[in-house]
């Protein structure tokens, strides 16, 4: 489950959280309010709005990438003097430019979390959702389509074999950026569409070739992926990691049912995106 | 129940929020994330260190209070183009100024949801807590304590006598500002002691009458209030709305816990108060 070599360091603890205890009978279980009812935060209602809009489109991907978020002038971190969790607005966005990147002892602490939490969840006894996971490594070959602006996407194993729908057009919906000013990453929200297309007749231009594992968990997709690009416009190596909502359809039907009112799971679906986005970034290691 | 006169608006919905339904099988019910824990927000975060700061101090007393930033150069309310619930950093605060007060017809709206809640509570079959509440009517003094520069409040009630604990000097102790610019209403969270004071001697400078109702559900008072002044420096009539946590002991007793890194509700206590928070804020009536 390693794809990182060398040396580990120690697993950090996750900050600010508890881990569910043994309650003792002094514990007292409030309600959540005085409406009985708990309210999703601002910024996971924003996050839902905004998926909201574009998660009904075919061939959707919806992913969270953690990154920074770089000035252009001063290329360091972003730094707004904002106290928590921030939704960049669309007018401060230009002066950014996000870098979907760590460090390599970032990427190995991530994965060497990933894979306690596998083997926990394999324990004989656990009583809850086991995290399956696979390792692949494949690599992704990008074409100019001749009289066209379009850059089609092949994607082929380890055989040279085209991967099932390994053959797609990228077109960006949409991005949602969110400063996290108390944690090591930040994290964007990207809404593409991946069109199918037929096999490319051309030559490739560049390639990447894409070390990953990829965990499945509450349906979602936790990709630790290793980049090698081929173009000098791009660093070497690049670390990643990319949480993607698995199954789109289902979040469609069931925004559909939130937007007529009806019983849904949609904004639950979201906020288990988040949460795990939110306790990901908080156990990121401080660089 | 009713502290205000005249016709009710009709209560609207809280928005974004779904009651608890019963869930069909075809419900999921997922784990909270991949490390199945549930992350507190970072404002929650924020304002749980904060108050956790100060808890501790002997007569504290913890409130917010909703009402609205103003921009003191354009009178308006506070516009820093911010998308989501947003600490007001100390650098900007000086810029504007927090007025707790809201409309009449905000002030009705919010008395009729809470005596709603009453009348729900108090259905023989309910399982719930019940929601406590009492009607008072009373009068605060406040006093120039001669050779000194402090400032006594002495409250009685309709009778003219002097209220338990009813004499006390207040020291603000620090406020934690925060924008909501999705919500009708801002609010502000004030830490102040109360320090216990004997009965003043001189005569009183001015006095508020005060007619409120306050209500009680897990461990947080809400006190709906019209505040009638007779200086000539503050609006004739004013409308709050403040939560005040009852049990500042229990708060200090669980953020020892908290510290200690020992089993503690402290973080449970803030969430229940902060989403009692939103949730009034959510319902406000827009202007």
């Amino acid at each position: 489950m390693d794809i990182t070599a060398g040396k580990k360091r120690p697993a950090e603890e996750l900050e600010g959280e508890q881990p569910p205890v043994k309650r003792s009978a002094q514990y007292i279980m409030r309600e959540p309010s005085i409406f009985n009812i708990k309210p999703v935060d601002d910024v996971i209602k924003y996050i839902a709005d905004f998926i909201g809009k574009h998660c009904h489109l075919q061939n959707v991907e919806i992913e969270a990438k953690f990154g920074l978020f770089i000035d252009k002038k001063t290329y360091k971190r972003m730094n707004i003097n904002a106290l928590t969790e921030t939704i960049i607005p669309q007018e401060l966005v230009r002066n950014y430019r996000f870098e979907s990147n760590m460090a390599l002892e970032q990427h190995r602490h991530f994965n060497k979390m990933l894979n306690e939490m596998v083997t926990k969840t394999r324990a004989k006894d656990y009583k809850g959702e086991r995290i399956q996971y696979k390792h692949t490594n494949e690599i992704d070959r990008f074409y100019a389509i001749p009289n066209s602006n379009s850059k089609w996407r092949v994607t082929i194993d380890q055989q040279g074999k085209i991967v099932p729908n390994g053959i797609i057009e990228k077109e960006r919906i949409a991005d949602l950026n969110i400063h996290s000013p108390n944690q090591p990453l930040d994290f964007r929200i990207s809404v593409n569409v991946e069109h199918p297309r037929p096999k490319p007749t051309c030559d490739f231009m560049y390639e990447r070739v894409k070390d990953r594992i990829s965990y499945q968990h509450g349906g979602i997709s936790f990709d630790l992926t290793q980049v090698k690009s081929t173009t000098s416009n791009e660093p070497d190596l690049r670390h990643e990691l990319e949480l993607e909502m698995s199954d789109s359809t289902l979040l469609a039907v069931e925004r559909m049912k939130y937007n007529k009112k009806e019983q849904s799971q949609y904004t639950q679906m979201i906020e288990v995106f988040v949460n795990n986005i939110r306790l990901l970034g908080r156990s990121a290691l401080k660089q």
